[in-house]
């Protein structure tokens, strides 16, 4: 495994590897990699001749008022993680390096972005998909691989894919969680014990919601219905505070009122100061 | 030379070409071909094993008001160009087939776009540089090639291939010119007789406003003094109203208040109802 930090030593390698024929799977991170990355890795690593991991914290995904700087990065970490699952190149480039001093083009999938994370962080999903579309022609990956927990992501990443005919195939993999049922994600690290105790209402709360909708799957259901399910779970946490909670049309992210087949049950919550999202499709 | 009218028609024949080790050059164009795209297919030819032009009319570079409709269209006379000048394939998709039923996404050069063409049509490069993203994407070219008439679009696409790492190389291209020195363009099969000669007043001005510049070349001169010199060159003719005469930084397209190295002097004129652009460097 090799870490590379520029842009030509990244093309240097995918064109060595593209003269041997050999197929490249992509695995985009903003590092601090955990065990739902390590999966994305192995699952790339099974499907493909060779894997890069990009561990690159995007600043112009994060709002002006977002954890740029507190985000929290671990180099040695996310080598061994890497090394461990089977990727062979971690990309890790400067700020500098991917954006110049000058970047003047942004990259845009809109209507998908306006709910959702994309309605609570304006210009963050322009972000993701600038970063992607330069990490794509960088890496020119036969197949990239996203997490189901960034549900919003994959689905915006897939339209840009379709809408401007990028030769890539997008996977999407499912969420990875703790034993006790939070979704792993690396601002979980933020979490004092007292949070990560009150963080568990994000998935009770889903779980719930989910049951609700199974057991009563004969009769007409109410959006609003599951959203009060959910709600008042989140309630019974003092250190928890909702952000939102969305039901969702699969395909389109369009609000629906009726629960129906295809839809995503998408929440994000604070707890104390960390904004965590979990979410389930039906 | 074939026709091709689908994505996947042409993303097959790129295959082919490269499994073959071939280069692929690609001249852009919205069809009704003359002989500055004709200059531009040649350059290809020469440079490249295998020459793709499109010839695809982009709805979403023209603004409500402007002339889509309108555009001349002829299919057959393209195609006899492209045979007469080395193109291999002439891809000429249908809107449906180029954009489907529920495009959302865009790509956009912010800055570049602010001045000249890009104040007169808002959304016109965005338009231009979606349409040219989707198309590298399928043609993988190594090289595309621009006339320099359209010299704003020129810079923008440089701009973005930059910014997004685009593996192809731009070429510009000089303006190609009718005997007379109006600068060849698919608008001037618009302009009637007395239309045609009024439009000769964009080239005149500007060759006074260039050799104003060489004759005063050790003296200050404002840029302000050179715009007076275009602008009552076009006056002399009644049929030309002046849409815009700028001066600005060849790199940044920020305007200057002094003539120097490396300006982009440039106009967009009125004849009639139909809208001309010209411009040289200096």
């Amino acid at each position: 495994m090799r870490t590379l930090y520029t842009i030509n030593q990244m093309k240097q390698k995918v064109k060595e590897w593209k003269r041997q024929g050999l197929t490249i799977g992509f695995v985009p991170t903003m590092g601090y990699l955990h065990e739902g990355h390590a999966s994305l890795i192995r699952k790339a690593s099974s499907e493909c001749d060779r894997v890069v991991v990009s561990t690159f914290v995007n600043p112009i995904q994060f709002g002006p008022n977002e954890d740029l700087d507190k985000y929290p990065r671990d180099q040695e970490r996310d080598e061994e993680v890497c090394i461990k699952n089977g990727a062979d190149v971690m990309f890790f480039p400067s700020v500098l390096e991917m954006y110049g001093e000058d970047r003047k083009t942004t990259v845009s999938v809109i209507g998908l972005t306006a709910g959702l994370c994309g309605a609570k962080r304006p210009g963050h999903f322009d972000g993701v998909t600038t970063i992607l579309t330069k990490l794509f022609n960088i890496i020119t990956p036969k197949k990239a691989y996203f997490g189901e927990k960034d549900i919003q992501q994959l689905m915006v990443v897939k339209k840009m894919v379709k809408d401007l005919n990028m030769d890539v195939k997008i996977i999407g993999c499912p969420i990875v969680r703790e034993e006790d049922g939070l979704a792993k994600s690396s601002r979980n690290k933020y979490l004092n014990q007292e949070e990560r105790k009150a963080a568990l209402v994000l998935s009770k709360s889903l779980n719930k919601a989910r049951e609700y909708i199974i057991n009563n799957k004969n009769k007409e259901i109410l959006a609003t219905e599951v959203k009060e399910i959910i709600a008042k779970e989140i309630s019974t946490e003092d250190l928890a505070k909702i952000d939102y909670i969305e039901i969702v049309d699969k395909e389109n992210i369009a609000e629906v009122n009726m629960i129906k087949d295809e839809i995503l049950v998408a929440i994000a919550v604070y707890i104390g100061k960390i904004r965590l999202i979990d979410n389930f499709i039906l």
